[in-house]
């Protein structure tokens, strides 16, 4: 079949809308009619050159939801209209990851995905003079119709709006999940969450939603302070108005340093203000923004030694085809919220202004429509 | 009244043995005639100078064994003749960190004993023309007779030798108690222990008494294997004898990297191999080495955010005055070892020889009977 994408040609240029072909689903795939899809970071990561295992031309998109249209051969969990959310971090229930019940990382189709390449090692899209075209992160939902393993499908609820659930397909279940599922936050704890853009914002409804009784938002961005605030931030701290050291004022902020903090910027001088800022004794930091290549965090080993934890989250450690449709529950039922964050919409034609938003540091998040 | 300690006048120098005067215990505090001490690498670190918070003159050791003479007003839970070991890390019950079960820092006492004194404020040991000596972690066992706040001792069963059970003061607690109380491994557990000295040799009896099926042993100096052996070790590896990257084979031999590391090294580089050589999705590498005043840890943030998890340990995560008496009775029954590892024993007057042994890596632990 034919369909219509927005293809990523080269680095560091925008993306080109065109038809392309689209070769349907072999056994245990499925066709999936994608409605809406976030743009988020990664994409642009990807899309800039500045990722080292970036490949063109691909399709790029990893947050979005849909409607199955067609299922490959030996597929059992889904049929035609199921309602889905692409998994870029898929759940086959069978590997040794997925069967040790301390780590989200399936990694039964991780080295062709890694590739850009279904499980069988081909790719399903390919230009119209026949050139192929990669996927990307196993979903590629910058495309109106895309290939993926059922592994990789969450199926969720018929009644949920595609504009916005696209946004668990990444966004909202790696900030609340890096609360609930990684750092496991327990009712009355104190946190600190750097960085307060679309990953920051989910980290701290994640944290309302746990019941934390101090939530300190820190980000060099005033403009970022009444959306943090409605999603539950109490404290604000922007360290340019910090005189003296920014650890020490955070510690003294919480009482003795954060029971948790949490990195949603990507820079590794945060990341080491995050762990140094985190309670003595007990104290765990979680990163979750991705460094640029190369980038290395450090400390005093002492910082460890007397009692700070150092951990990372990827996918915010949800399983899921198993996560996902309870995050969309939770939405239905009002116990999060999503819609404040999605701040634009546009059509698959205008994909490039969503970059362009990003880059201006004007949207949180922007949503492509089919 | 007066007693014989080894005092450490100046860093750098050897100790000098002397008649000390030594006050008597006041409130909350316990007399304690010292039976046995061990030398660790604390006292040489303080010794050296190394260590930018040591303080002359003091009288070093914390790692012993002995018998309550005398209680001041107040003490409720010990009485003369009961069997003690001094507790550098003590446990008040009270404190914020004695009350949260994640921790083991009690901080009721931590700014007197980092200065060198008592609760109070003042030393309880002088020279014989007055001048005010200090004490050390809040032990002083390289004193015939010492005085420490009663929530500053273990009380220990009256069975168990002095010269055996002194080293679960320290070395014992702190490597069993990063595999129980830290790592918390679990039966079946792939595991590396770097540096197999008087800490490391604990931590591989900890994870045979925790059921690991994989206790792999690291260390430069191949005449440490026999011993680790004997205590559980069962693959060696040699770094120099490595072609290539140590991190790849070592995540070979444990079949995808350990579930659990452990530097008992103190080398910062060492600490970064441990950490990359634990398992992808759920490997947890803890510190115990002290690393040199102002040496730092650095890794890339990918090894956190792929489920890695990075953690210290002081005293083994030990709640003293609960988890020592619990330990000296694993001891008794044969569930764990301590002869062996008491290489060398000597008198007082021969402290220094202790020192010189543990700087030529011919002693194991050498323990001082009084
Ligand atoms: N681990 C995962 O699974 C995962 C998933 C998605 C995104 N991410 C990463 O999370 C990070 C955040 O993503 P986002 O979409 O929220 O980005 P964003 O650009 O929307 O937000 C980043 C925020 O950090 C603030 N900031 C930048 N430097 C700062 C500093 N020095 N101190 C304080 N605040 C600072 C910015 O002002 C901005 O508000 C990115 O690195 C992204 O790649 C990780
Ligand atoms: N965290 C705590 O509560 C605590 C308590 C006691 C001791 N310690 C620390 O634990 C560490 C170990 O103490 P110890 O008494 O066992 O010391 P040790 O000197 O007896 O043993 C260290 C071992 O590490 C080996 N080693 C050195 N460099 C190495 C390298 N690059 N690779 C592999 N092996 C290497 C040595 O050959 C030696 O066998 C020290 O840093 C000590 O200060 C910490």
């Amino acid at each position: 079949m034919r369909t219509r994408a927005a293809v990523a040609l080269e680095a560091g240029k925008p993306l080109e809308v065109m038809e392309v072909n689209l070769e349907g689903p072999k056994a245990g795939e499925v066709l999936v009619e994608i409605k809406a899809t976030g743009i988020c970071h990664t994409d642009e990561f990807t899309l800039s050159g500045a990722d080292p295992e970036g490949m063109f031309p691909a399709i790029l998109g990893h947050e979005g939801a849909g409607v199955v249209v067609e299922c490959g051969p030996g597929v059992t969990s889904l049929k035609p209209g199921d309602h889905v959310i692409p998994l870029y971090t898929p759940e086959c229930r069978e590997c040794e990851y997925c069967l040790n019940p301390k780590t989200n990382l399936c990694q039964s189709i991780r080295s062709t995905q890694g590739q850009g390449l279904m499980p069988d090692g081909t790719s399903r899209f390919s230009m119209l003079d026949g050139t192929p075209i990669l996927h990307y992160m196993g979903c590629s939902t910058f495309a109106n119709h895309t290939v993926l393993p059922e592994i990789a499908l969450a199926k969720v609820r018929k009644d949920a709006p595609f504009d916005k659930i696209c946004y668990i397909g990444c966004g909202v279940t790696t900030g609340i999940g890096a609360v609930i599922n990684t750092a496991k936050v327990e009712i009355g704890s104190r946190a600190i969450v750097f960085g307060l853009g679309g990953i920051g914002l989910n980290v701290i409804q994640g944290l309302r939603l746990a019941g934390a009784d101090q939530i300190v938002g820190v980000d060099l961005n005033d403009s970022k302070v009444p959306m943090a605030k409605q999603f539950g931030m109490t404290d604000f701290v922007n360290p340019t108005e910090v005189s003296g050291d920014l650890v020490g004022h955070l510690v003294e902020l919480t009482g003795g340093g954060a029971d948790y903090t949490f990195d949603a910027t990507g820079n590794v001088d945060v990341m080491r203000t995050a762990l140094e800022s985190a309670h003595k004794g007990w104290g765990e930091s979680v990163i979750i923004g991705v460094a640029p290549a190369g980038a290395e965090i450090s400390t005093r080993p002492f910082q460890l030694v007397t009692g700070r934890v150092w951990r990372g989250t990827a996918f915010g450690g949800a399983s899921g085809r198993t996560d996902v449709p309870k995050i969309v529950d939770w939405y239905m039922d009002g116990k999060i919220e999503i819609d404040p964050m999605i701040t634009h919409t546009m059509p698959l034609d205008d994909i490039n202004k969503g970059f362009d938003l990003m880059h201006a540091g004007k949207s949180i998040r922007s949503v492509v429509l089919y």
